[in-house]
């Protein structure tokens, strides 16, 4: 079955959305996301929607219910690398994504998320995670 | 046109490949990443393929291909995340994608791009004050 990717980046998880998501892929997704927080303690997930070129009412209420399920598991959720006509249209179409937080791209997202959690930032084994 | 994101993280380059690859993404692929290599400067090329069920001597060609221009252009490949399924299957095709560098998972192949880097790992901006 097919399923959308969650790769981990240190207390972070990484979500690349590259297909149109239908009903069962995005149930999917809420499944593996909220799991993997769970089992993995990450404080922040980044979902890039770059590829994505329309947004229509029902992706932004999978992005909605992400974001609220996973401040529920204490992470973060930013929404990075909107197209400016995915923008335009969400506002013109009234659906102004209430809770969701974004950035420009991953990078600008990871930085978000950091200044979010707001981890003491010694690290403690290895992974610093400076990307 | 469908095209596969590339993320920019730091000196590194992240693609996930979640769909079939046929010749035009792949050749699409290329293009962008050689370009974004050139433009970015970025060290590093960090190829997910954990969505993959398959990868039959197409995708390795491509995924070796990859690897070389890359490494023309003075950036590392790995590839990360490969199902044990479809290393069985490489090695019984003969398939043994010389010259490609892999890692277990994205973390695994960050941390092995940074020992082939060789950055000399301090962080000049927000090091860790641990006096």
């Amino acid at each position: 079955m097919e399923r959308i990717p969650i790769l981990r980046m240190g207390d972070y998880l990484l979500v690349t959305i590259q297909v149109d998501m239908h009903d069962r892929l995005a149930m999917a997704l809420q499944d593996d996301l909220t799991a993997r927080i769970a089992k993995t303690g990450a404080q922040g997930v980044l979902i890039d929607i770059s590829s994505l070129e329309i947004v229509d009412s029902f992706i932004g209420r999978i992005i909605s219910n992400i974001s609220g399920m996973s401040r529920i598991l204490d992470a973060h959720t930013v929404i990075v690398g909107m197209q400016p006509a995915v923008a335009i249209t969400l506002v013109e179409l009234g659906l102004t994504l209430p809770g969701v937080l974004t950035a420009l791209d991953v990078e600008k997202g990871m930085a978000l998320l950091r200044r979010l959690v707001d981890v003491p930032e010694e690290g403690d084994d290895e992974d610093n995670a400076e990307f």
